[in-house]
Formats: structure tokens, sequence, C-alpha cells
């Protein structure tokens, strides 16, 4: 019975990617941008809702699925309290995250952070891991060994090998602040070009 | 990393206590009123609760705990974005019960609804369920084969078959008033037993 109180202008954007793609990277600098607009602004991390809501899941098509619909209960719960909700997960399953955005509604932003497998295996961090993939060290690990299905019409398709991430970051606020997706107060005059 | 935007003026209200006491009863009452004076509210109710985030689990102490941490991590994410939380679960036991109450802070208020089972158990909607626990046909039932550790220091301790649903939400409505609990905009001066 967890019901909304009406208010609602909140906000889910949801990257998805592979490992390493950038999409920590990219929501971080977000939170950092919408906290200084003085928004509320919660950033959910793929890996810290496993540890505080999924313990136990495996990394199956069904517990990764299980997983991202908590992430979406929760990234919903926060929006429709006026919260703008940062959603850093792989999500590699479409149809899941087309439940999570069917739950949300409107005010729902798929980002799509693209970037070859090649790049991200390359990139700080994530080295190791991505060797053990290969080597099937790690199993079920997504571009590797696992499926990543990209979205047909995410509201923006970043390439995050082409451009840096106060770029990529950029192109983010212009699209929230160009299509008012951005609670009142705030942003305006910063992000885009007109208003 | 859900990292909290520093608005905080938010609220755990804790129901603990056997099933038919009357948790969810009195949530819902608060959540009206609440609303009623346009304040941002949430009530996580323990059955909901495991359906969206914690199905799989079952009533070990192990599970029970699992399940009342995770309440509590969302519970925590709403209040510091200013929302009102109501959890209505059991959460038998006290360490957990204390870990969240750490985890929230000082706006945390616990409310141990107390009834006797034998009250309990002639409730509405809660015969047959206690009649299968009496019986053994369910197993681990708070109060009747499993335990339960009442709050040794609770905000408010209300007797439930002494009073009216009613009664028990004015008081905790007092409670939060006189204690500065509830956020700017509202409340003072409507929740006094004039209103």
């Amino acid at each position: 019975m967890a019901r909304s109180s009406g208010k609602s202008d909140g906000l889910v954007v949801w990257f998805t990617g592979l490992s390493g793609a950038g999409k920590t990277t990219l929501a971080t600098i977000l939170y950092e941008r919408l906290l200084q607009h003085g928004l509320n602004t919660e950033l959910l991390d793929g890996d810290v809702v496993r540890t505080n809501l999924s313990k136990g899941l495996g990394f199956s098509k069904e517990d990764r699925d299980t997983n991202i619909r908590r992430i979406g209960f929760v990234a919903h719960l926060l929006q429709r309290n006026g919260v703008v909700v940062l959603c850093s997960a792989i999500s590699p399953y479409r149809a899941v995250r087309d439940e999570v955005r069917a739950l949300v509604g409107s005010r729902f932003v798929e980002i799509f952070v693209d970037c070859p497998v090649e790049v991200c295996a390359r990139r700080e961090g994530k080295i190791e891991m991505y060797r053990k993939a290969l080597t099937g060290e790690l199993p079920q690990f997504t571009g590797v060994s696992d499926p990543y299905e990209p979205p047909l019409k995410p509201e923006l398709h970043l390439q995050t090998a082409r451009e840096t991430p106060a770029e990529s970051a950029d192109k983010i606020m212009r699209f929230l602040a160009t299509h008012g997706l951005l609670p009142d107060l705030m942003i305006g005059t910063s992000t885009s070009s007109s208003e």
C-alpha cells in the first residue's frame, strides 16, 4: 500500500549500458550539478542497490530482472515525491526496463550509455573484471558472455567513446531543461539556450 | 551510492506490533490525515514491501531482519528527501529495529502498537490466520510460535485494545506536533483534540 501523495514533479533518469560505459560517472556528474541547483536528488547505483535490496540475487536473467524491478520500485517512490532519481545499472534486458518506464510514466528518461565493449574493457577499474570475464572466470558477464539489449528508442543516446563525460553530462542537462523535465525552482538560465 | 541532497525534514514513523494489533489501520489513518495537510507521505506496508522488495524471503529471523533492513533503507531514502514515511511491519526483533533507528537518526519515531495476542486473534480478517498459527498449519507465526520483542523505549506506546483507532491516531498526531516533528508548513494548531 505504498501510495503517492500527489506531488509528482520528480523524475527518473535511467542510465543503461555495459560495465565501464560510463553510467555511474555520468550519474555522479549529474548528481552534483542537480544538487548545486538545490534539487532533491538521489543516485541509485546498481551495485549499492544489490547490497541493500538484493543481497542473494545472482546474475541469471530472472535475478537481474528482479534487481531492476526493485530499483524501479524505489525510484518511483522517490520520483512521485518530487525527487530526481538517477539510476545507474547495467539493466541489460529491454522488457524490464520498459516495465519500469511504464511504472513511472511520463517522467522517465532512458539514457543509452553506449560504448564499444573493447573500450569499456580498457577503462580504469574495469580491466581486471573484463579479463576475468573473457577467461570465463567471471561468468554471465554482460557484453561478453551475457546479452545486452540496447534500447530501441531511448530519450538520449550517448556515445561515450567519442566525447568527454562533461560533454555527455551537458547533453543530458540540455535535454532535461529543453523538455521541461526539471522541477520548477531551477535550472533555466544555466542549462538551456533560451529559457 | 544513494546519497542525500540535504533537505531532511522528513520523518520515519515506525509501527511495530503483532499481526492484528492495528499497525496498518493506524498508519492508514495517519496517512490520510497527513495527506490532507499537504504533506509528502508514503505508507510502506510490510506485506507490500515483501512483494516488491523481498519476494523469496521467508520468516526465519535472518529473512525477517533482511526484510526490515530493506524497508529501513527505502524509508530513509524517502525521509531524507522530506517525505513522512509510515512503516507498518510486525518487525519482531528489537536489534534490527534499532539498526533502522540508527540509520535514520533523530527523525525516527517508534510506535509500539500493543495488543494482547488473544485480542489480535479475534480481530476481523485475522481469525483464520491465528487459527492456522495455533494448529501449527502456519509456522513461525509471531506471538504464537515465533518471538516478539517489544520496544524498551518506544516514543509512543499505544494499547489498542483499550482505545479506538481514532483515539490512537490522535495521540500520534499530538506527539508529532508537540515534538516539532512535522515539516514546516503545517499542523501545529490543527492536530490537538479540537480537530
